[in-house]
């Protein structure tokens, strides 16, 4: 599909939208390091102030600097068009790239404050960087498909609208895979997505881009999508704090509405920082989004459940669910996770995984259910060819209307006997891994055989989920020892991640684990991975570089 | 259908569940006033503790009487006990009967309470009502469906679950009509049930036999479900308050799960007072059904919501949507409520209607989209025939899997138009009738090319509403008048809904009108619903008699 004309035309209007003077010369392209950061520091590009600027890792330190008038809007808007430019150009993070209208909205934003001493939200004059899923008006929304090349969005979706009554800087959308069905942000459109700190490693997806942009500093918010683990497996390649929340907290509504009940998707926010993704859901929930979207839920941000208990918390861990070992570096992170928080006086036990296995197959039935319907739609329009490997279905996995009713009644039986083991077990939140391994070369996910077990509950059980950051893969200490060389493969998914892992292509990558704090559990979910962050030390260390 | 075995068994055994002692003598009976409260009163089957007891209106009332020991739940158990089968005699509102194990299961609250000084909950003791929809273990769950005889369900519904959680005592199931989709409550398991202020009409429907249950004093709280207006309109034939939720504030599962997307069905209580559908809910939710029920949405009663402000409030009035013009009652109740809302200072504007007719639309081609699948499954079993007009769908309303999500997208779509609608005119509800009608004879309902809109769009916009008895039907003051008697039909429902109109029939009927909230306007609704509570002057009068 690279030689479509649509392709060749959208590749070259990418280039074209990023200044020469924010390009690469082509001898540091071409001997650039593996991880983008060391390049975007030493080029030149960005002023040392525009370097400070993008590497706060606080949202509240930019928007502060900005109510306050310390820094203009056009300028820090300047400052992260800049560096996603060169995130671009190493990690190929970016889809549609819209830096002229953004500061054009920047310089509004700068003389409504001059003029009124006003801020038009709590994001006034932020810049935030969104997953190409949802709309903005004007601009493409390919997800990533060739047909779609050329057909501007005639709005823009609730989110992008309440981002932007918050006073929020849109300027570019992030890369995604075809179909948004896999971990690896590969498409015909805008290519492959590489991660920030490796290039020889992908990014994940379907928040891909999005992780590889936020780690490279080239934005400081970014919102991304998860149906099966779209926030958090970027998030947790990346080394980046995420909120994955319930349906209904965040705005959803896009073009894309299909496969919006079995599972329903949801939007949340990444980032650097846990209390940026906090401070975030505060302020969005503060601007009542409940009236630009029909689909939200009026709760506000509950910060007294976000605040941890002073009593002791009990804490599920899953350290392996019986359906696919996690490689040694993630076994080591859970292991030293869980002793930390015991030694800090917290109560850890582990959590029964065997509605586990079951509940991930229900929902495979349920992302399957259309039969691949809609990506065949997709493809037909151009006549672009499906990846394959990825979660998506085929004749076979079609489901009826009345087998969808069926299904739906097994989810929601599902829902309760979960909830029941939850509020039997007395546990604060679950903490587990997010994936079992620790990074793939780019098109070695779809022959994975993926198992998404420890991701796709969630979406199954719609509980929230927020990721933390609490190791890297170390060459030292995750060497391959004798238990993990004497493991039988229980399955082909087990048996892929045993033979794949290999700890001299994934050293020095981040670890995060996810928090699961239930259904509407993201306020609980905070209060423990601040609880998290303080045992792992994560305040004095710098787990996203 | 009536001679069919199990059915005429299912009614003997109905029968035998009504202790001899509290069947109405023959004589009396034939010779029964056409309302059922004169009969009760004067029937001395109750005792005057009993008859006072049944006949409060407030539950926090009995619950009080019931904390206190002052009286037993045993005692106040067979007082409902009683009123209901003594209502069932005459209107015929009950379905399932099990007063023993309502008798045994309050000896044991009331053991419990001696034994520990504890309450179970904040209905502890209370017998509450519930329509046959839902669930509880051990009692057939027909919803009017002969093939469904003789099939106890295996386990209770959610909001049984909660009830029982709470401390209420179930009792009794009322009846509803066959297929739930019409608002006459007539099935071919347990026949026709009247309105319990007069026996020449209907109850409404589809929770009709809860409406006269609870109109009866045979019940002092209950609960239905609503799609499309099955809780506001019994209801609003036997002038009850009622509170018809958003989606997710009331426990919802049950057997029935199919049509749950396009338009949700919702549970809601029923009650002869404010204070007691308020009350049920702020108890209700203060005990966190969300850990019974996976669908529910954890935001407690607002208490300070539904207190009314300070200020005068904004009121939207419907007068007439423009499709079915309301019967001279309607009008007058709808005239006399916005006249006195105006002189207490309250600002009243008319509202736009527009979007009313295409929303109704939406809804009924979402109801209809199964093609009438699952009534035509439930008939097939015992070759029971379907009742002619109702909502049910037939070969060419069913939709595809691609329609429904195309479907589900216009409704998206309604939905923001109407939300953008309801923000822009500012105000804090809308007032507007439940019916165009006052009352109709047994099976006129389904000849009656019936308009659901003044109900129907608010299932679909998935918001709240609140009913509160406004006025009766005069034969002085509400008879046919030039304008009415020259009005030029607009269309066959509107015809319909004319030339039905005969004061005579329905004089003394009670007329409410619902007040819309908006989506989670439970509380907003209630605190409009006591401002014109106080300036109907409801305190005084006594609507529901």
């Amino acid at each position: 599909m690279n030689s479509h004309p649509a392709v060749a035309q959208k590749r070259l209007a990418q280039q074209a939208s990023i200044p020469p003077a924010w390009r690469l010369p082509p001898d540091i392209l071409a001997n650039a390091p593996k991880d983008s950061l060391s390049t975007i520091r030493s080029c030149n590009i960005l002023t040392p102030e525009e370097l400070s600027w993008t590497e706060t890792k606080d949202v509240s330190v930019l928007v502060s600097l900005l109510a306050k008038g310390e820094v203009s809007s056009e300028a820090l808007t300047t400052a992260f068009c800049k560096r996603a430019a060169i995130a671009q150009q190493l990690n190929r993070c970016l889809t549609e790239v819209f830096f002229n209208r953004a500061l054009s909205r920047a310089r509004e934003l700068d003389a409504h404050l001059k003029r009124t001493g006003e801020l038009v939200g709590p994001l006034h004059g932020l810049p935030v960087s969104i997953k190409d899923r949802f709309d903005v008006e004007g601009v493409d929304s390919t997800v990533g498909w060739v047909g779609l090349i050329n057909n501007p969005a005639q709005s823009s979706s609730s989110i992008v609208q309440t981002l932007e009554s918050m006073g929020a800087v849109l300027y570019v959308k992030t890369n995604i895979p075809q179909s948004l069905m896999m971990s690896d942000s590969y498409n015909h459109v805008f290519g492959q997505s590489v991660n920030a700190f490796s290039h020889d490693l992908i990014s994940g997806g379907s928040s891909g881009g999005e992780g590889a942009l936020i780690a490279s500093g080239g934005s400081i918010l970014g919102i991304g999508t998860d149906i099966g683990g779209s926030i958090r497996i970027p998030a947790n390649l990346q080394g980046l704090y995420s909120i994955t929340p319930t349906t209904g907290r965040v705005p959803w509504d896009c073009s894309f509405m299909h496969q919006y009940y079995l599972v329903p998707p949801v939007a949340g926010p990444m980032a650097r920082s846990l209390s940026s993704v906090e401070s975030f859901m505060e302020s969005l929930l503060g601007s009542q989004p409940w009236n630009i979207d029909p689909g939200c839920i009026p709760i506000p941000w509950r910060k007294e459940l976000a605040t941890p208990p002073s009593r002791k918390l009990k804490l599920g861990f899953v350290f392996d669910d019986g359906m696919v070992r996690p490689q040694p570096p993630v076994a080591r992170a859970l292991r030293e996770t869980a002793s930390k928080l015991a030694a800090a006086g917290h109560e850890v036990v582990e959590w029964d995984t065997s509605l586990h296995i079951p509940g991930t197959n229900l929902w495979t039935k349920a992302i399957l259910a259309d039969g691949g319907y809609h990506c065949k739609q997709l493809c037909d329009l151009v006549g672009e060819p499906l990846v394959e490997g990825m979660v998506v279905g085929s004749d076979k996995d079609l489901l009826s209307i009345q087998e969808r009713e069926e299904l739906e009644r097994e989810k929601w039986s599902f829902q309760t006997n979960y909830l029941r083991q939850w509020l039997n077990s007395g546990i604060d939140a679950l903490i587990l891994p997010v994936l079992p391994w620790v990074g793939y070369k780019p098109k070695t996910w779809v022959t994975s055989k993926q198992w998404l077990g420890y991701t796709a509950i969630f979406n199954l059980l719609n509980y929230a989920a927020v990721t933390v950051p609490v190791a890297w893969a170390d060459e030292g200490l995750d060497q391959p020892d004798e238990d993990w060389k004497s493991h039988v493969p229980r399955n082909p998914s087990d048996e892929f991640n045993h033979l794949q892992y290999d700890i001299s292509l994934v050293k020095n990558m981040p670890i995060c684990l996810q928090i699961v704090g239930g259904r509407f559990g993201e306020e609980k979910a905070v209060a423990v991975a601040k609880v998290l962050d303080e045992v792992i030390g994560n305040q004095s260390q710098n787990h996203s570089r």
